[in-house]
């Protein structure tokens, strides 16, 4: 049997996440059954992440077994002629047979889009979220910085997680604005459930000048949810890239 | 009563168009229920076009008249306060009493997107035209010059039209391309029903050679719309500015 790896690119808007479920069609859904029909096999893939409801992936990378003879390279495109609007698969190739798309990862890159002007744009309403209040990018740029490092992150976490540590090595976590739209882009060993989204929350605080930069440090301290800011909402939420 | 003119933004990919119909939600017909909300009085607009079914506007003008003692200016506002996604005021102001955002309209560019890329990209999906065949983008660039003047456009006129003329004047058709993004502009006095998606169509078969930019002209000359090019989908279609 080979193992196939396959780089997605999806719009989350139309899916219930990646994670197959009963009540919603699912990217990893799709995707199944896509393989399947293209190889005549019952395929089942393994993906990066969970991604929830709404939120989308730059460059998702999830892996496979298969008796196919289509050769590694063309899986990608024989998967896009069945594919629907919404998901790519822009590269594929075979791996080592212990690969796995979810355990071999060494860290994951994520990237969160606030509009951050008083009128709405339609075109940016699945892709970011919309903030019309004033907001202090200084503060929320040296905000970023206490989040770097390796701490306990049980404060950036929604319930629900099963992991068996809560410590989290925080690589990169960036802040930049371009003409209302603030891109803050957080690098991780892996990630905590809803830490990336906790982090925005608690860095719109920051600009919203409810606490300060300083801050940050004492809340991630407590380890208690109820210290950190809200939860940005899913469609702000970009995977941009996995590291292997 | 005042008359009222607001500027709209919208992302028409989950609306039946413009225009009020039964079969499905249209942009015209949430704008009227927010206004009528607003105001308390039943409100009818005039929208600057009536643009099909997945299409969308970056400066959509629409004017109605009212009796309501809010502010000109305050429209925009309010009516966003009750637009659902996809939709935005940008500007609301008072006009005087015979302007009409159809009638009043010296002219209008509409810009039209392709995705000239092999590999699909999800987030393009419902802004742009897949075309993921080689273009002479050169070839292509030379034929838009052939629409520019007046003309009688009926050879990229849709049936259904029910205009007293079919001439009309290009002022502007251009064409410019960036990482396999292609945009085409196309400023007219007036168009007719699917005239800039038969353009785009007939433009792709000059990228593929099938016909010469020089071509244009015995098309335009021959108005029959058997000699033109197919009608590109809707969704890559975007109303730019009207102008008055």
């Amino acid at each position: 049997m080979k193992n196939i790896a396959v780089r997605l690119m999806y719009d989350g808007t139309d899916y219930h996440g990646w994670q197959y479920q009963e009540n919603g069609i699912t990217v990893q859904q799709t995707v199944e059954e896509a393989l399947s029909d293209l190889t005549g096999e019952s395929i089942r893939v393994t993906g990066c992440s969970r991604t929830d409801s709404g939120v989308h992936a730059l460059d998702f990378v999830m892996n496979f077994h298969t008796n196919s003879s289509i050769p590694a390279d063309k899986f990608a495109y024989a998967l896009n002629c069945r594919l629907k609007d919404g998901i790519a698969a822009t590269k594929s190739w075979e791996e080592r047979d212990d690969f796995n798309a979810r355990f071999s990862a060494k860290g994951k890159s994520y990237v969160y889009k606030i509009w951050n002007v008083k009128i709405r744009n339609p075109f940016y309403d699945k892709y970011s979220w919309h903030f019309p209040y004033d907001l202090d990018i200084d503060k929320m740029k040296k905000a970023t910085e206490y989040f770097v490092g390796t701490y306990d992150f049980s404060a950036f976490m929604a319930a629900g997680g099963s992991q068996k540590t809560t410590v989290r090595t925080v690589r990169e976590c960036d802040l930049c604005e371009n003409n209302g739209m603030i891109e803050i882009t957080v690098t991780a060993d892996a990630f905590l459930y809803n830490m990336v989204r906790i982090i925005v929350g608690t860095l719109t605080d920051v600009g919203l000048s409810k606490i300060e930069p300083e801050d940050i440090t004492s809340i991630i301290n407590s380890c208690d949810r109820k210290q950190s800011g809200v939860t940005a909402p899913p469609q702000g939420l970009f995977l941009k890239k996995v590291y292997y």
